[in-house]
């Protein structure tokens, strides 16, 4: 008898799963998608965000970046290296391709399941090579993504970004990098070939213009296909900066209550005054757009902010189920196990009748997608949702969200510098409890109620906490 | 103190939520789709299959079909209706269109998420009308699907479907219905503007071409536009015939185990060879696919089928959690909370460590969208997951759910049908137990373990079992 012990019970994180392909026994989904595209038309930025979602839906995808492996072998960097008749760097960028095509390959092979391979890709004859490798020798399917931009504003916006922020232009001044982009965008024009359903009837293909104004796909093949096309369109590019705060401290927060749909409390209300300040006066965000939860203290918080604000119930703070309004405390005395469970595996724990981590991760996803298309946005929501929203966009492993550090009463600012997000955080001075509880030492189910009280964190009807002020600061 | 109380728990079943738009306060997404297209071009069976699924992943959905509203108005069909200088059809078919956009209209403003306009809309004048009606006066947003054919095959093959379902064409003879089709279309054709960037510049919409060979999509403005990018290509209209089947008895079927990987029982094996003999001998399925889980029993049940078979984890099981592979006595014993909120409403609960109803038609997406593009594939699953899968198909309310009855030992199939499946039930002769559990009457935390116990099917090491014989039909 197979009885699954909840503590083995460390499930793969499964958001979305794609089905299996091909015949006889089980075989991962395997897939290589190839950028195509000029110089500065959003290929490198659009990978990132693509393996990025996908990672976070359960896809375990990975980027492979022709010019990285490039800048291995090149020091110095000068448009020439692309002029399409300078043989010896012709042999030198082919290999640096070869390379990350044998990393892709050896990652899917090892049970990766997408590789993208991010490089230009222009002529045709490397298309085919690539289809040869992947598709005829080793049965892996390929879907090329091709990045056109004829929006002379958006080219220049990613012009800019990679005069800032790539390596290739750091020995550079301004003036002689514009001029070297210029000419190297001029090689890659003498060879650029656009994908042609006419001339490349294998391929399968998304064609991308201006960043997602239009878009067109040709011999989709899979679900997985179609999520790829459900997401592309949506990361746009001029989506930069993102503001986040949890709502000020609430009634449940000083009670040290979880869940439920308390009031702001006094302070909780000084915060929501502070935090309209902050965004009436001291930065004033051109277009700001405010989401909240459905909950009365995120609604409360945002109130006084100079935008209307849009509630989404997707944003509300996990559901405890059947320990929606108790204490840690009420908790540990109705719910032992349930609370030694949570304990051992926070991230995929499900309260009865609520939720899990792992489930405000699933109902996030369309507020994510959201928010990758869309600039100076501030959402207001909650720890659990917050820890979420921000290990997205910052990359994290997931067994480390249910215990990020998302206090109360601070702004938190992500801004995309590159093909990262920059995070700074503005705590405003209103005092507020911490609610912050570590994970405890004992998370067996034998443990005694002080073993598992032991890492709560104080609140008024807590007996430590009566001991010293409630304004103590954390 | 607001303690959600499991009994009150009917959550609606959002498992997919899109962001809600505008400002101010909540506001439900509403959007009306407008179908586009010549006729014979797969509108109709698109906007069924689309709405079917939009209402599975939590989009409440809802056709509204011209065609329908004409007939009543019209009882005799002739293609002169739809000759562009009959003017007396004209209106009528202007009224009809009136009305459908009416009922769309009062649907979304209360409380539904998403219209689709079933059409011709063949006219940019008409298109123009429909963005007036519901963008400009109702702050609705509308997206267009245009469907293009000059596929000579699937024209051919969706013209017959629609001369052989459609009431339009009951009362005449084939050559009749031919003569008069052809001639509907060439009144068409005479009227017929492609939807164009440069001419409808503030229209979305999605372009298909021979049922998603390939794919437009401009101005796509939301999560939930992209979603529906992502579907609509899948919704094959060939994809006709599914069949579905469980596994074998199972030695824990016998002894009334839940979950688990167990082995087939003797009977279950012979249920195998049955069902290889039925689909090597009886039904000769041209390029059959045969889809099983990850479990042992349902692969020993397809080993001998005239096919190779694929493995798809989201097939699995329901997941008992903390219960797998007990009895309902032993849950009733260890577990009796749990064992009551199950019953209590067995479509949203979850054992611990495990998954719910809602939980399984979620993993099952992708597969869903796998078979709505798919022939002749059989599925063999389990109890659980085969009831989502018939209840996505058929097309049930979700609560019906987990008591739809998918006995043992049968091979069940579906047909498409016009716009719907057809499903018939082919019983092997192979004796088996029944594992259909009703919901008891007491489904209170307080009730016996008697009164809990008393719907349990008959199995092993069940008392009342040993009085009656293993072979005993149900």
């Amino acid at each position: 008898m197979a009885l699954i012990l909840p503590e083995s019970d460390k499930k793969p994180l499964m958001m979305m799963e794609a089905p299996q392909p091909a015949s006889g026994s089980r075989r991962p989904t395997a897939m290589l998608v190839v950028m195509v595209g000029l110089p500065a038309t959003g290929k490198t930025l659009l990978a990132r965000k693509m393996a990025n979602y996908l990672n976070w839906v359960g896809q375990k995808t990975k980027v492979f970046r022709v010019s990285d492996y490039r800048r291995k072998h090149v020091e110095l960097y000068s448009h020439d290296l692309f002029r399409y008749n300078n043989i010896e760097a012709a042999e030198l960028r082919k290999k640096s391709a070869m390379e990350a095509m044998d990393d892709a390959r050896s990652y899917l092979l090892q049970g990766g399941q997408l590789a993208i391979l991010d490089g230009t890709n222009c002529d045709r004859s490397t298309r085919a090579q690539v289809m040869d490798t992947f598709t005829r020798q080793h049965q892996i399917r390929v879907l090329f993504i091709e990045c056109v931009c004829d929006d002379e504003d958006l080219l220049e916006s990613n012009t800019k970004e990679i005069l800032k922020h790539s390596s290739d232009y750091k020995e550079m001044n301004l003036e002689k990098a514009v001029e070297d982009f210029r000419l190297k965008m001029e090689h890659y024009l003498e060879v650029y070939q656009t994908m042609s359903a006419k001339r490349e009837p294998q391929a399968s293909f998304i064609r991308l213009v201006n960043a997602g104004e239009t878009v067109t796909a040709r011999g989709l093949d899979s679900p997985l296909d179609a999520r790829i096309l459900a997401c592309v369109p949506l990361f746009n590019p001029t989506a930069k900066t993102l503001y986040f705060s949890r709502h000020g401290e609430s009634e449940f927060n000083i009670l040290g209550r979880i869940g439920g749909d308390a009031d702001l409390s006094p302070r909780g209300r000084v915060y929501a005054q502070a935090l309209s300040r902050y965004f009436s006066d001291k930065v004033r965000v051109p277009g700001l757009r405010v989401c909240v939860s459905e909950k009365k203290r995120t609604q409360q918080t945002a109130a006084g902010l100079p935008a209307p604000f849009e509630v989404l119930a997707a944003l509300n703070e996990l559901d405890a189920g059947v320990c929606e309004g108790l204490t840690y405390e009420e908790m540990q005395e109705k719910y032992p196990q349930e609370f030694a469970w949570r304990d051992r595996d926070k991230l995929r724990y499900r309260y009865p009748w609520g939720e899990s981590y792992v489930d405000i991760c699933r109902r996030l996803e369309p507020v994510l997608l959201e928010l990758e298309r869309t600039t100076n946005v501030l959402v207001v929501a909650h720890q659990a949702v917050l820890r979420c929203m921000l290990g997205y966009f910052l990359n994290k492993d997931p067994e480390e969200l249910p215990y990020l550090n998302v206090p109360l009463h601070t702004v938190i600012k992500l801004t995309l510098e590159g093909f990262t997000y920059r995070m700074e955080t503005v705590r405003l001075n209103v005092e507020c409890v911490d609610t912050y509880r570590k994970q405890p030492r004992n998370c067996s189910d034998v443990r005694s109620a002080d073993e598992a009280l032991k890492t709560v964190p104080k609140h008024y009807d807590n007996l430590k906490f009566l001991t010293s002020p409630l304004i103590e600061q954390h």
